[in-house]
């Protein structure tokens, strides 16, 4: 088991070489590689720890849109490396030879780069390369897209939550759809990530239908989009008044499990203390 | 469908009243409530979003063991109301009094508030005692404990995962089974909270049997206690390998799906771009 006697001073390091393998530390690049989450975008929600990321990278990779979430003070003096959609492979290889050229290398990701972000994609490249032991890489968690936008709701997440992305990009329909039908049966709330885009516009239709079959069209369902943004949307319907239309990538979806109920302009599904503990 | 124009300097802001219903705004308390995340309870984690509400509180509610994770500095000349395990209806109502009092009011929960956390029992409250339009409430994330043991694992969390209490204190053990069962049938990464006490001592090797059975014993399972803390500890074992004795409240687990692969000291759960794009 690894343990950090000085996580207090540097939460999130990931420093068992140190301990475990010594000798590696002195094959390794004397660049770093961080792949920090920005959070919903706002600075109000940037960590200081990823903040404290930012200021000492030399080398700041990302989406351009996320890119442009990042305070302009920050960037300058940054050589800032920005591609478009889909260029994740190639921005994340950038980052790996920056590190590896000495660079303090920085990667954002929007809301945590754990959760469908890039931390995944940088650790696969490093292992593909032969390289996870030769980066000092550290992964700095930000405030999840889930947690922004279920904040806004009120409390959709107290219960159990399985959390699905409705993308069929990279993951076959028929494995999403086991999984909502599933997460049904099991009552589970359900977070949707990528439900909808301009290519994909059938997924969410489906879902719903999925929804409404298992769980009645009277299930509150949340809908939020661009949580913490400046153009920032938040509403709460049964399943059955979803207008999938209206939903874009830019938006999440909470279905309530059987007891979640609409509160004024909230959503709450109780953990069950007040069943239990009285309060009636 | 609620929206806000000045999210991007108060993200978090529940401020649809304000714009849907102005009645309501004359007849709240002078006082507001904020649930707010501490994160993994170290000050780098903590929001600057939180940090603040904390600074302007008058008085600060919370379990005794989250509010000795903020800064001292912090507490001075607050009204800081802690109590102890299972306090938390008490701890609710006198925060939902304060508030109703006139005073900024903070109640704090480590992690994200909106997951397992305090929001839930805040709102039901509130809506058992019909003041959810009296008091301004406000829920504000953090950085969520599977995200910071996540990111201490690699990237346990790039594909689908689903969220499960082992604590049968408020749900029914044949629930939480049965959701363990749905979860590995559907591939679903699976995060543990809560899965071992000295009193609830059985769950978790129940739960490790159904991985077993499931997923085989060789599937991954990522163990984190104490994530971001000055004593934290992680490890990535095999299924049969977890030692399920030396597993505390403080410990949360991932279950990696049949993809998941230990790489190094590190778990990783492709995403799939590297299949679909290359790079082999």
């Amino acid at each position: 088991m690894r343990s950090s006697s000085d996580a207090g001073s540097r939460p999130g390091k990931v420093d068992s070489a140190k301990e475990d393998i010594p000798e590696r530390h002195g094959s390794r690049s004397p660049g770093t590689l961080k792949v920090i989450g920005l959070g919903p975008g706002n600075s109000d929600y940037l960590t200081p720890s990823a903040r404290h990321a930012l200021k000492e990278a030399d080398v700041i990779v990302g989406y351009k849109g996320y890119i442009e979430l990042i305070d302009t003070d920050i960037l300058q003096d940054k050589n800032v490396i920005s591609t478009g959609m889909r260029g994740e492979i190639e921005r994340c290889l950038k980052a790996i030879d920056a590190a590896m050229a000495g660079k303090k290398t920085v990667v954002v990701s929007s809301g945590d780069p754990g959760i469908y972000g890039m931390a995944g994609l940088v650790m696969e490249l490093l292992h593909e390369k032969n390289l996870l032991h030769k980066v000092e890489v550290e992964i700095i968690p930000g405030i999840p897209a889930l947690s922004a936008a279920a904040s806004l709701l009120g409390a959709p997440l107290m219960h159990d939550f399985a959390v699905v992305s409705l993308s069929d990009l990279l993951t076959p329909w028929e494995v999403i759809k086991k999984r909502l039908i599933t997460a049904l049966e099991a009552d589970f709330v359900i977070v949707i990530y990528n439900p909808r885009s301009r290519k994909r516009n059938w997924q969410l239709s489906e879902a719903l239908k999925l929804v409404i079959e298992y769980r009645g069209g009277a299930v509150p369902v949340g809908i939020v989009r661009n949580a913490a943004r400046t153009d920032q949307q938040v509403s709460v319907v049964r399943a059955d008044q979803v207008d999938a239309e209206s939903i874009d990538m830019l938006t999440i979806l909470f279905v309530g499990n059987s007891k979640t109920r609409q509160r004024g302009e909230f959503m709450v599904t109780p953990r069950g203390y007040l069943d239990k503990y009285g309060h009636r």
